[in-house]
């Protein structure tokens, strides 16, 4: 099993950034197994991610906070540190489509996932003995017109109660309140069944055929309070024809959402993923 | 060279459409090469391509508008018929970024667009020599705010000195007025630079990269009097990621333009492609 | 549900054929839902898939075969009948492997493959609670080098008692014998896990891994009684780079397989697919 | 205009490495544009891409191998620097099928690749218009069974008196020998018409009809003594079906080559691809 550290970071651009952390690293040791960075030059920002190798390091985690602050304060840096050991709790809202569930169990069982899913929530019966299947605890909460500020106040007992780290919907169809969406900022990842900006909102397939589309997309992204409209971490298309139904959209796009929500719900547990000016940038 | 027919048709679905379509044809010892066609089930509708070899064929096909007539009476068949040995006449409107236009003169040049070419009109001198270097006609015709009216008029009066079938906007950046577009009815063939309907309406490239997007697309559709919402008849996309400027997604994005235009322009030489409820069937 | 027939053919390429088909059906008041075909110029070979609503179609299905029969032997048909009301009974094959295996089921519990699946045959007990899960027999028949003759026989024994009509292997890591495929022509849908025929036979990953390649495939083909070299139905390929590790691989391969056999089934179910010259006609 | 240098560089994996190139940097005020790496664990290689902006950067580059050699020595570096403001001289090889070539010149014309082009060597007169038009000097050396290491002399002659850098086969379809690959080791960029290592050798259209695959592929690779088995710089496929003749898949397949061709010959001219065990790490 990997025994590594992350370090994620941003901070204005200048000369010597890239030195001054390799030099920090260097003093304890490190071996960098990848360093991968990315200027924006318009907004004068510098962001890195650097991976090393837990053994042979001589700084113990727990103090890397103190020691790096320094470097961190000079350079104005805004950091995050995460450990492969630790498997982050990801909670998955979930609703009657459970294909992207199913997709993520089946991951997850398979060790494709490095988390643990303590919980999932889900405003219908429909998947439970899915989750039973995997051994995965499933909490029936229904949401209505009226229950909703009831519902979220449950939900988010049972995130608190099962120490949730963040939140996958994977086509759970309700909106969120701006209320909670703020309890999780960047920790929501959501899939959108369609090539977004096109289509945001409902019924994203029925538009699309109505349009005449050549291509049908599924786009995953952070919740922010506003719709869709939160930073993109991945999006894929595929090429469907006149022949298509709307039954074959829904069906095809499946296939889609199932891709790219299982991409993006990895590439934010491999701590790949920087958000700033309401984009992504996924280090590769 | 290919001596065809090609036969285009709409019409309510009903039983024995295809059998009376056969049977017409075999009545003239028609070899059928191609036969495609399609149903709208909600709208109730039937579209055909036929092609068949005119090589044996005993109908002459001035004759055929007269046998025929019966048929689609009895159907209410809208339809139309081309002959593979006429070669249309395709104008190309340009601007300052040419790729498109270079792409669609080297196709010509090479025998894969099915056309006669004998007019490029351009708002801009750029892309004189390289008319010149294909041996086409190039006409600028200027085009501000204020003269737009007039610059139509001089277009309009070009097209038809040149006996134009249809207009190709080969990323020509005006819009034109809905007077110009009702005399070329599904026949101007626009390319817009992103994945329609996202990003309709200028600068879509600056929006995508504003908005963080994965995918740039591009989307070749008739013209219609509502801007960029006429009939697609082919989208396509390529991957970008945060490493790319806005400078790489135009470079990326004209690699897609071409082809996707390239492809639309092809497909309509080639009675491809039908309209109907604002979308498009692409019989392959 | 659907109530439809689909009859498939293929004969010498001649003129009437439409029509001969065409008036054969309307004969018996059948309401053409699809028809499509295709000629190999080459081969002089005419192939053809129609289908119609059942209902009104005055001609009972029982009946079809003998009043077929003058046309079809008129044109020299090789022809076959399938009605959508009747479920092929699917057997499926795994190994260790389980992602395809775990695909088909979860499709198949949705609806979405047109089948009965009676049995699954595996050569490991690794996915007894899966199969358990969605309620199909699962039948552990060990494979050894000294015992595959014997294995074999028990295959096909429960392959006989279960009525199986055809077998998908998902995966499974076995060659099959000559005599073993001979029973069951066109009718063993496999997924090799490479783009065939590049990496053709054992460990496809790791010399795609070693030859540096920038894209891998998957490709779903017929099983023949030469290894890998049967007809495909489809393929499909992902993008990876020099930061991909063997592992990488063989993880975005399996997101491709999945995807790949998944069609190829849907496609065999749909009586979609034709052979012929050891290539298929996939009608769409 | 980009004012530039490039480091590339590989040497044995160790700590410090990262760090030993940054702070060799810093100390003459170097701001690092870019800076990507990468591991190859198995083999135990370090790799790396550093790319600075030389205004500002206080030391001249022509003291730089003097300054940097004992980094280099000490961490027994294989490193070459490249300047921004250099302009590479390529020649590009071409025959009867000028898709390529034409691309090549239009891209080189509209500024999209940083380089110079003294010379165009053909065994046919085909191109020599199209080179007029893009004033680039044109030279015929025929080339047959009988006098190949005559034309290679004759070729190799004019390489020289035009100071080539490297040289991009666009669809050149002879065979280099040894001798004359060996002149210009990872400096001659191949397209090969197939989805390599499928289909190598002569006529890959015509084997990928013939054996029914559903995808077409292009290869850009470096040129090696054995036939198209160098390192791979770029690949993709299109999408193909029953219905594409021979023609199509040539046609479709221009279309890919132009594209795969441009993308390789781009990034060697960024300098960011680096060649190892046959393969390539194409930084990003």
């Amino acid at each position: 099993m990997k025994n590594t550290a992350v370090l994620l970071l941003s901070c204005p651009d200048r000369k010597g950034l890239v030195a001054a952390i390799a030099n920090f690293l260097l003093a304890y040791e490190a071996n960098i197994l990848h360093a991968d960075q990315h200027q924006d030059g318009a907004l004068g920002l510098f962001l890195m991610r650097v991976e090393w190798d837990l053994h042979g390091f001589s700084l113990p985690l727990a103090d890397f906070p103190r020691m790096f602050a320094p470097i961190a304060e000079e350079h104005q840096m805004t950091w995050r540190l995460a450990e492969s050991a630790h498997k982050p709790r990801m909670a998955i809202f979930a609703s009657r489509h459970n294909h992207c569930l199913a997709d993520l169990l089946y991951r997850y069982q398979g060790g494709e996932l490095h988390c643990e899913i303590p919980l999932i929530i889900s405003n219908h019966e429909h998947a439970r003995c899915l989750a039973d299947a995997y051994g995965v605890p499933y909490q029936h909460v229904e949401v209505s017109r009226d229950n909703k500020g009831e519902a979220e106040r449950v939900q988010f007992a049972l995130l608190r109660e099962h120490d949730v780290d963040f939140i996958v919907l994977a086509r759970y169809m309700q909106v969120l309140s701006e209320n909670f969406t703020a309890q999780y900022p960047e920790r929501i990842i959501n899939i959108h069944h369609s090539f977004l900006p096109a289509f945001h909102g409902a019924k994203p397939y029925h538009r699309a055929f109505e349009r005449g589309v050549k291509l049908i997309g599924a786009t995953s992204h952070y919740v922010t309070d506003v719709l869709d409209d939160g930073p993109i971490i991945e999006q894929d298309v595929a090429r469907i024809s006149h022949r298509d139904t709307l039954e074959d959209l829904v069906q095809k796009g499946a296939d889609l959402e199932k891709i790219v929500l299982s991409r993006a719900v990895r590439w934010h547990l491999d701590n790949r993923v920087l958000v700033y000016a309401n984009k992504t940038v996924v280090f590769d």
